[in-house]
């Protein structure tokens, strides 16, 4: 075999590969956003099918043969290949680690539990919930001791996401942020609260949030020849390739803020997928590179650009064009201090971007200890509420707007909320670190965002997975990742909003 | 090989297959509603890898191999298994007749005859699509010739939609239909119009239009669980399974009368598809056995039912609470002659009742001709305008509104048409012998359709594919096909309706 046989034989099956991956992915997308609901039975049928043939081709042996063989002549490879070869045989370690039956039972799991969940969460109970979720933590505590057998399983579910992460980091992030973040909202609720009741309780009716949502699309710079919306119960963002991307959104009639901030959030994670190089495009390389660094660009959009006073004074406009009547004598500072609100509340995707972090807190140490057995899945409801208390002070009423709120469980993405918090806190470290060069604020009172996504299209976005995401932050920063610009841009903010 | 294990690699190959056509529809379906516009490429390359795999699992040695052994011991089969070998084989043996080489110019042929065909719509330029009409045709009769020597080609395309249809019978259902629609249509255009205005011109919101869609699915008993509807440029329906079936309908603002057609026309596909039995499920035999009795059901819900003075009754109390300035002082009776205006037209999609044969008819006789040579492509424009004026008596300005209208040829649907004038035929034929047990206007009227889908269901749905058409018409109907029933039910109704 010649290195060039072998990187045909390689990218054959990488191709095979990505189609059949783009199929199951318009299969998920379909399913939720205009599939009939009793759709979910013949779709997990085809979805088994594909995993299966997905599952059989990512391990072939000519492909692990060539694959090999490229790692055995790496030096005769250029820098992409040699990474992109790297990257798949680790991956494919994860994979051939876990017994093909046990895969595809995953798979048809993780179909059935979507529509459990929904349910759950419709009715408000855990007992219908618990045994898929027991399943779900069981087969990821038992594939991450396939995978790495002489390391804690959530040790290695946690670097699954986000590369060389592990408790003990994880612990000193959040304890950091603990440090900062619980006092200062302690300061912010002795203080008189902001007024925001005009964003609340009005009929924004759903047809004039769309236009919204495609105004914003516009302004955050998103080509939407390549990227189109849809309704979903909780909204997110899918990508096929660097032409087709897909964000969701939710449209609750009784405010326009939900849907505003959830475009503009999965509007940032659609931002990094179109702009991965081209030259990356048809390899394992295209595309984010990793969950936190994925939220830390759709948190930059949402919060450190969608939340600053600029931003509202630029599409206020648009907004009381769109709302005559709801927003009447409404000024844009008003607005401001609206959408930057903080306070205590229930559910993670609404929450303020100062008690976000703690929200994500909560469930890290539930997961953490579903892992190591301290906790068991019928003590989940009253684990949840009893941390809710703790950190943001309040109770929980129902289990819908407790421990069954997040879709992130049934969807088998267990040991990823930390990214989250991880992805805010480096937002806000590339914002000072792009401040040195791009003047922010200038930029967003323009109307034309490009010197900002330009930014972030040479420092993150054009990279693809070329390196892994530590190596990548610190390229970007020029130095390596510290907490602390997380906790001094929340209290600046917040200090002057409530005047503390 | 056993029987039981000839059944088993059979079912695994034919559970495989559909699992692929599953995935390829739902990529259609998403590429034509929701997918960005650059998304194409990526999906081409997704639907070629994934049609590929197709092709390899249906021409596979071993399921070829268990097909023929279970023909060969079918007395040891019960009867749905033995139909559905036979219909397998059947369907085998025609692109088994057909030299590879030539199948795959063929593939490659349409392909490129698309996007020729909508340019040359586009520019209403016939002389760019003539050389590749002229290839299609060309190939048609080629391969109808491989797949039947010694019968007529048009004779043999007209089977392969309509098993049994042959010109004879084809050329006495026209003649029966010529002979009393052109006269009466003469008689209709001399009498004074009816006045259609109201539901032109007015402006009728697409998100009113859709609330209006949601209630036209429920009052024809679509179960929304299994079915839903999306936005097109051209309405159509697709399916996946009995529990996933998807409608497509298009929002034209300036009337509501068009979409609301496309709803009740695709809802009938759609009733139709959602009630095969339960034991055909998954097997060849599930679904719309052929594109007449397909149209049948479509145009049954459409004209039979949504266009009769009972069902207009029924939901104007709805469209009124939907469009109360639109539809202010407006009456049923209004509503119900509205709906109902006859005249001729050039665009066959969007003829009305009475009209819509004679456009079939025209197309019919030049498929014919072109078949057996007597005329040739160049004459194409010159023929269809010419039969425009005889049958229809209007000049037709130009050929994108005239002979470049439709999309079939260019998509290789050659001996199509016809299944629409016979599907209105069969329909009409069903609802005389439905009225000998079913009060149709009666259950109409009480806004309760289930008397009138029980006996479709009965008669016709859940039968799948089990029997050939015109046995399964036969048996429904209790007697052979008969056009009368069809040109009896036109007449008395225009005859009504303008006062004749």
């Amino acid at each position: 075999m010649t290195t060039q046989e072998a990187l045909k034989i390689y990218r054959d099956h990488i191709a095979r590969m990505k189609a059949l991956n783009h199929a199951m992915g318009i299969l998920s997308y379909d399913g939720a956003t205009t599939a009939p609901v009793e759709s979910a039975e013949g779709r997990g049928k085809t979805l088994a099918y594909l995993s299966n043939c997905a599952y059989e081709i990512e391990t072939a042996p000519a492909l692990m043969e060539a694959a090999q063989f490229l790692k055995d002549h790496s030096q005769e490879l250029n820098p992409q290949d040699r990474r992109e070869i790297e990257l798949f045989l680790r991956e494919n370690e994860y994979t051939a680690s876990i017994p093909q039956e046990e895969f595809v039972a995953y798979v048809e799991l993780l179909n059935k539990a979507d529509a459990v969940w929904h349910k759950a969460k419709q009715d408000s109970d855990f007992a219908s919930f618990a045994p898929i979720v027991k399943d779900i933590f069981e087969t990821n505590v038992r594939f991450a001791k396939y995978y790495k057998p002489g390391q804690a399983p959530y040790d290695t579910q946690l670097s699954r996401y986000e590369r060389g992460l592990t408790m003990e980091k994880t612990d000193a992030f959040f304890n950091a942020l603990k440090e900062r973040i619980v006092p200062l909202l302690k300061k912010v609720m002795a203080k008189p609260q902001v007024d925001d009741s005009f964003i609340w309780g009005k009929l924004y009716p759903t047809e004039a949030q769309r236009k919204f949502s495609d105004y914003l699309m516009d302004v955050i710079t998103i080509n939407k020849d390549r990227c189109s919306i849809g309704e979903t119960e909780h909204p997110f963002t899918t990508f096929f390739n660097k032409k087709d991307v897909r964000i969701t959104t939710h449209y609750h009639e009784e405010t326009p803020i939900y849907s505003m901030y959830s475009v503009i959030h999965e509007g940032g994670h659609a931002l990094y997928e179109l702009h991965s190089a081209d030259e990356l495009e048809g390899t394992l390389l295209s595309g984010g590179v990793s969950m936190s660094i994925h939220e830390s660009q759709s948190r930059f959009m949402e919060n450190y650009i969608g939340r600053s006073r600029e931003f509202i004074g630029l599409i206020f406009p648009k907004m009381q064009e769109l709302f005559p009547e709801q927003l009447a004598g409404v000024t844009p500072e008003q607005m401001y201090l609206a959408v930057n609100k903080a306070e205590p509340s229930l559910i993670r995707t609404e929450a303020d971007e100062l008690t976000y972090a703690l929200h994500v807190l909560v469930r890290y140490e539930i997961e953490k200890s579903l892992f190591d057995g301290s906790i068991s899945v019928e003590e989940l409801p009253a684990v949840w509420n009893a941390k809710y208390k703790e950190y943001l002070g309040i109770e929980v009423p129902d289990d819908k707007r407790g421990v069954l709120q997040d879709s992130h469980w049934s969807g088998g993405n267990v040991g990823y909320f930390p990214s989250y918090a991880l992805g805010s806190a480096y937002g806000a470290q590339m914002l000072a670190k792009m401040r040195q060069s791009v003047d922010v604020e200038g930029a967003i009172r323009s109307g034309d965002l490009r010197p900002i996504t330009g930014w972030l299209e040479e420092h993150i976005w054009k990279f693809g997975c070329l390196y892994d995401p530590m190596e990548l932050l610190e390229r970007a920063l020029g130095e390596p990742f510290n907490p602390r610009y997380f906790t001094d841009y929340l209290e600046e903010k917040f200090t002057a909003i409530y005047g503390l």
